[in-house]
């Protein structure tokens, strides 16, 4: 039988439902197309820098850039002037103010994430950190969100590794959602409900993957999809800005340890990293905690999530951390 | 510029970024692979009824059964004793009890929805209703989700027409989060938020793609996704179960010609359809308005969507509505 399982962010329950994976048309990874080092028609490749908007950001590297920051030449939101909504419900709108930039990861075209020399994780977080403390200077902005997309199942539309920074003017409604489960629980326990998850984690040993001075690395209780992982800091901040600047080195060892055993462990899945961190106004309050969260797509949402918003999990999370524990202790030695 | 649109049934706001559209790999549409008539491998074609579970409900037409109803092979939940969260937080789990049940929806495996007999639409529409009173009348059910996937995207593991009903033990977040907006939209103003809002569709006219005497049909204001179209009863019901009887032959018409509509005019994506009704206990308050969701599946959620719960839709509701207007307008010539 299936179980019901309760996120403690979120306060919403999962499926996990291990028979369904058995079913035809499961789960299957399609194979990845192979790509070269370097693409002549990529915009960003070494070379075309003329097809990117004017560069926002670079680093500098063996003699090229490393990284590049450009706003997103098909932006969902662009920098402009704000406003009140306008209309009547229930016709409500706003401009759509806002930012949309793209970080080129390497001047590699082939990149992976999980290839990667930890050094250039370590400067890409770093930008992360930098372009977010920027936007969040901006008047406008209320929340900025850092992802990753990749593969076409994670919404990629370009092969060269790259990631993404959007500013938004309102809160988003998954982040408020997760502001007000913390606030709450810090309200009720004077805890932190991040702190106690990791620490409990940690205790129960079953979904933790990985262990270090400054983070652990868990596959969550109540997982959304299989191989879910999370990456929690030990030290309590809410905002990504206000990580500690000695951890950055051991994140971004963690990040490419557990990329690299999604590969390994669970067929090479396309997949999202998503970077939970607190809106502008929120920075200051003690309930948040920020986290990364790497969300593999290998099942689709059908009829059922979109209208409930409840996922269906085929794989127990306890299954899926042992898989991933097992590949980043073979990829250690 | 884009804009952001608030959905006033749920208070989220969307992007609606039109020149998206234009970016490589946007969202083209596979070919949809040709299937034959019948099946000898399908479980749900006729001669196959011993592969799956027994059923629970049929109707006949032209000699043999037209519809069968028998519970998911691979059940996400299934029937059997409830009871209270276990465990402490932040690991409460509880059994995985409901329902998870498959309508096989005409005899015919390459029967499309758009194709079939209206009065098949309507058969299936009745079974949707009595499955669903008679899930909600077991006492560990809290709540009836009826929907279809159609296409890989849409989540669909079998070719074979077909809908699905899952009863869950717990109201989903979605389906709660739509009720407090509805409720708290009747306590300040009297009146029913979805009735305000088809209303206003049909003052507004732009984004109507058809009205009937007992429903309308619109793109919504704020639609998630390209070609998003909402069918909504005029008549106010909380649960599809209390729809007007003699109103279904409409419904079945219209759920028809905007299926039609979407394969004529908007490349013949995968779509979901979702019925949006009153859980269990809340089927006697004024506030919530059942009605139809239709979600077709030609964007794919990347990391932003995915931590934030805010979409972006390429294509503006307007010309959504105008395309899927004139497609239903030449099928009734």
């Amino acid at each position: 039988m299936s179980t019901l399982r309760e996120d403690p962010t979120t306060g919403e329950w999962v499926i996990v439902a291990p028979r369904r994976a058995a079913r035809p048309h499961g789960s299957d990874q399609v194979e990845r197309p192979s790509v070269p080092s370097f693409d002549p028609r990529c915009p960003f490749c070494p070379g075309n820098e003329d097809q990117t908007p004017p560069e926002l950001a670079r680093t500098e590297a063996g003699g090229g850039w490393d990284q590049r920051v450009f706003p997103n030449l098909f932006p969902a939101l662009a920098v402009g002037a704000s406003g009140e909504p306008l209309g009547q419900p229930p016709f409500r709108s706003r401009p759509g103010v806002g930012a949309h930039e793209v970080v080129a990861e390497s001047p590699r075209h082939d990149e992976r994430m999980d290839e990667m020399p930890p050094e250039r994780i370590e400067r890409v977080l770093r930008i992360w950190r930098e372009r977010s403390v920027a936007l969040k200077a901006i008047p406008e902005i209320e929340a900025v969100m850092v992802f990753k997309n990749f593969g076409d199942r994670a919404g990629t539309s370009l092969a060269h590794p790259h990631s993404q920074i959007m500013a938004t003017p309102v809160v988003p409604p998954l982040v408020r959602r997760r502001l007000d489960v913390a606030t709450r629980h810090h309200e009720s326990t004077g805890r932190c409900v991040y702190e106690d998850l990791w620490e409990a984690e940690v205790r129960e040993g079953s979904r933790l993957i990985a262990e270090g001075r400054s983070y652990v690395v868990v596959a969550p209780f109540a997982s959304r999809s299989p191989f879910e992982a999370w990456i929690l800091p030990k030290e309590h901040a809410t905002s990504f800005e206000h990580a500690e600047e000695d951890s950055l080195p051991e994140l971004a060892a963690l990040l490419r340890g557990v990329l690299g055993a999604l590969r390994l462990a669970a067929g090479d899945p396309d997949f999202n990293v998503i970077l939970h961190s607190a809106p502008v106004h929120e920075e200051m309050k003690p309930s948040f905690h920020w986290h990364l969260e790497i969300a593999p797509r290998t099942t689709t949402a059908a009829g059922f999530e979109l209208g409930s918003g409840t996922s269906i999990n085929p794989v127990p999370p306890e299954d899926a951390a042992a898989a991933l524990r097992s590949a980043m202790d073979s990829a250690r030695r």
